[in-house]
């Protein structure tokens, strides 16, 4: 339980440090007979690679992604599907210094106080980095759902203290920040080279909304839609809360104004008049779209002078240097989406089970 | 994969509906040896009951928990402890009206679309008696987790527009509302009968710090243990959102705010300067108090009118009978305690093992 | 993790004691729409009562299982549900003896060697007595899968050195020792009076047959099929081996003799020529019969002196008084049975998503 | 799902087809600070490779493993552990024979009918180079345990009808069949060589002794340790019964027969006074050496003419063609193996939490 597992059903296991050989994933438990190629992945990995604008990181990492198993004929097996991209960008550079202290915002201390010691090559295990996993993972998840009518749109929605005022779909490739709203783009932009010029960083916040997921995905109790949810974009790097629908808002809010109501629609079904509830009632989805915001924090990398300690536990002043990004937001927009996805498509094949009726729609035609 | 499984090592099973004949835990993996009787549970039963104020509701449910195996001579034995609440207070009532239609911001429409059908009786195993369970498994976490040194402070943040301004830890039990600040507490019980007057209910924050956690809990990747509190909190009914440490405000902060430095304490080791992480670095524990917060909505049952649809797909208006807490964040406090602590008690039963030498100090006497 | 759950979609949790206040069983994941009696229950534990002939333990146990939650106007509403069957029979009798040495055969050593400590009344935890949450949660699934058109035929097919000869299906429930071989079973029965006679006891082996089960279950790797019900059928406390088709025959076979041909049915379906392999072939079901068999100890407790020492550590001799079952093997029939249809239940769930197609059937529906 | 995972704290997730770039296994959770080098793994690997002997396939596969994450100078950092042994020996063969029909005794059929098609390529997923990730995984939790003083010693007990009359450890490395007695190994031999002059096929049984185990590993109930040994062997491809101790002679014996007394040593230590228990009792280890043997089927891949059909539904006759194994049982010695040192790791790691002493050993000193 070293926690590199994702899922119940459809299930991911990464792998990897940062300049380490590579990073990977295992999924397990994709449905037989999805067609799959490596393309599908890279689309979503050239979405989190560095060097895109001036305010990621310009290493230079390809970060192909390779099909060793699971894929035979252009579709999957049933059998496990692995994916690994390998570091290119391995120099023999030397690490004594951020060896040997602790990086505020950094999670050197805590792999520290748990391991004994830490692979402290460009962060290892909790470089950001890892996240290629999760991508790559998340790819596959997200295929297996458009297959099934479920699509994602996911962007930033803020950048420090720069919010979206409009929406644009088409926007959102259209700037480099992945925001709907191209004059908020500007500003953003803006805001990021005073961050840049003070040797400061910002945060800012990722929306997702998923689009044509059925009512009835998601357990009772403790396997909640917005739960699972929840921990899955919670357990991206440097997210510090998440929201659900209306979220903290709501908590402001009365009954009156925060209730959905149920109407009838055209074809006679059932739908809500409204949606605070962000898609989810009960832990269970209800056919309206489902809407949930990340909240990331500041890049930690800065180049400003900062207190710490060195493992001999003296106290020292430190300037991070080389190349950081300013903001992390915009790269991990396409993280978000893969953590959705592969929380969706998990719930989707455990949902597969909850009435005798669907067992009786697959298994009756061979008894 | 019904979902009423938490917990990996240190784990509990809930089970019950709202009024069926019961609702009830078992708590599988807690360690041997520790004491335990029923009135340890029932002062964390005490905390959600209803009745305690005009603010929750009267009904007359004792709930006094029974343990029914894994206690012997006062002390854990290492196999499964069943705990059960019998329902006490389930007249003959006649549900035919809402079983006839959805309530706004209730899982009866979900339920529906998931199972085909659902017992609608109180709201069946979506209703609030739920948290019986979970809170019944909390306490057996919270006291194991006592005799490790680590103690909880949980409380209302706010209600509606009402925050606290001030803190003290004795107020907390003081109030009705469970508020560090008898001031705010005394506006919030305004605010909420203005809420009653008007047939609306409010929301509000809930607020958990946790104190004596030793650094290096937490799993790196998916088992963060930010990403498990924020699914275990997020898996409690009304809540929609989830922070820890900084939360949505680190989203608008900078890296020179929010980075946390590094110290030499007094006795050699190393502490953090701040706390806007909120006691978790990279997923895993740092060694400071552990702050996460609740969003909780409005109580959806109010006696206003909605608009709904019934199940023969019929638009009406409907007013919600019966006595409803116009707010559930009181007795919500302990519940979200409870999750943080079963949490906490797994993470530090996986952590056990995370370094040979850990092992060795158990193993190595037997060998 | 201290193991008491089973099963990952269809997954059952089961606790209590022997002479504790019960024994109960919580299945979670049981799909919505099933109908479900306590009937359907008690069925299924009335054949592992004690009492029903001389060759079992008199104890006056009536053993009535009670549906706590889960179902609703007699179906399951794909919410937990919990059994219990309270124990009658606990006098405050003198356990002291028993509590200071250790039974040869029985778990009281290795208890008290893993937790310090042990619920001596009875065998506490490790007594036959907790199979009761195992065959409740047995007949659940019998119960699902007898919906789907799979059915068990489960008998004694040796005791001690008497092995059956015949098969009539008739007899399995027309003699005392569920033997589907009359002749052999009085021959069984009398060998039985010689172990008695003697302060002994005997073993035997249980054989179950599943019908109707349609290729496709089980994955490949770890959870095939085949190793998932040895783990099942093994877990049962006094079997020492499992075997599945040909078993350990296989071992000294060749492949001429142990390979199954493939041939063309009238329908146009292939089967095989034969069924060596027991059903199962690479860890999936083949769509022949499974056949398993469980090798069982003799039972451990019994009359004769035999050599132990106390928790003082000194050695003693002891003798084993009370009335106990000279051979378990008749009543653990049942046992086996409900192992193999919980396990079975869990490959069907799981199997329901091992194609694209199965989930567009279920969830195209609703697009 | 698709059960390519093995453990729930040391945890394996293996993946890699026959003919695919390569097979490779991740290892999550093995503790920190273990001394690991792809020497450790190699000589697991090189114990199943091919071509050590005329009893084995002459394929060219050096099989060289590889460590891709997980290491860091030296030492496990916690992190997941990726191997991975890249394929070789790919030629780009004419499988369209093979693709066409059902092999008898393999799992072509079943793989269809899961899948709906299938990786036909060498058997895909369900060949014999699957136990590659099982074998490099095995190998890393063997150098955990030897850590804590726990060995093995596995060996061939029987080849077809030829099984061991005298055991001597040293010789178990000196024939290619792994058995400890050198006359029998000779006859093995000479019954093989019968064998593929007839085109004919063996089988046989394994046998695996481990030693010091400390008593306590092992949770009752449903993950006994025998339960979790026997799924762990009984997954392994070709494999039918699994036993524990006396495994199925038990059942033919009588409780003063089989039961194991207990005495006092010399050290004031409690120990049995023989071992018809394998060393396993009520599910948990009693400190004894623990016993285990495992039935092999014949290679199903014979050269003699066999009955099946093909994928259009046509009976035909046929030869497999290539060089086969005429016995699979050598190579699989390393293999259960592999498998015990798998579940007993994930055991041991379990049990470090089985007693509240356990914890305040490891956590009090932080406190």
């Amino acid at each position: 339980m070293a926690g590199s597992t994702f899922g119940t059903v459809f299930r991911i296991t990464t792998w990897g440090e940062s300049h380490g050989k590579g990073i990977g994933v295992v999924i397990d438990g994709c449905p037989a007979g999805l067609k799959l190629s490596s393309e599908d992945i890279q689309k979503f990995l050239d979405r989190r690679k560095p060097g895109q604008s001036r305010y990621t990181t310009q290493r230079n990492e390809p970060d192909r992604a390779e099909i060793l198993s699971g894929v035979f004929e252009g579709y999957t097996t049933g059998t496990p599907i692995s994916l690994v991209v390998f570091n290119k960008d391995q120099h023999s550079k030397d690490y004594s210094e951020i060896a040997s202290y602790y990086r505020p915002g950094h999670a050197d201390f805590t792999f520290d106080a748990k391991y004994g010691f830490r692979d402290y090559r460009g962060g290892g295990r909790s470089s950001g980095r890892e996240t290629i996993g999760r991508v790559a993972g998340g790819a596959v998840a997200a295929k297996l759902l458009s297959e099934l009518g479920i699509s994602f749109c996911t962007y930033t929605r803020s950048i420090g203290p720069v919010e979206i005022q409009t929406f644009s779909q088409e926007e959102i490739f259209r700037n480099k920040l992945y925001m709907p709203d191209g004059e908020a783009a500007q500003k953003a932009a803006e805001y990021l080279e005073s961050c840049m010029a003070s040797k400061n960083s910002a945060g800012g916040i990722i929306e997702c909304v998923v689009r044509g997921v059925p009512a009835g995905l998601g357990e009772p109790v403790f396997d909640k839609l917005d739960a699972s949810l929840a921990r899955a974009v919670m357990s991206i790097g440097a997210v510090k809360g998440v929201e659900i629908g209306d979220g903290f808002q709501a908590a402001a809010s009365t009954g009156l104004e925060d209730n959905d109501g149920f109407c009838r629609q055209a074809d006679g079904s059932t739908a809500k008049t409204s949606n605070h509830a962000g898609g989810i009632l009960g832990g269970i989805s209800d056919g309206s779209e489902i809407v949930l915001r990340a909240a990331v924090k500041p890049t930690p990398s800065i180049a400003s002078p900062q207190k710490t300690v060195n493992r001999s536990g003296e106290e020292i002043d430190i300037c991070i240097k080389g190349r950081h990004d300013p903001v992390i937001v915009p790269r991990a927009v396409v993280v978000v989406e893969a953590m959705a996805a592969l929380t969706l498509a998990d719930a989707l094949l455990v949902g597969s089970t909850s009435r005798l009726s669907y067992l009786q729609k697959i298994w009756g035609e061979q008894l």
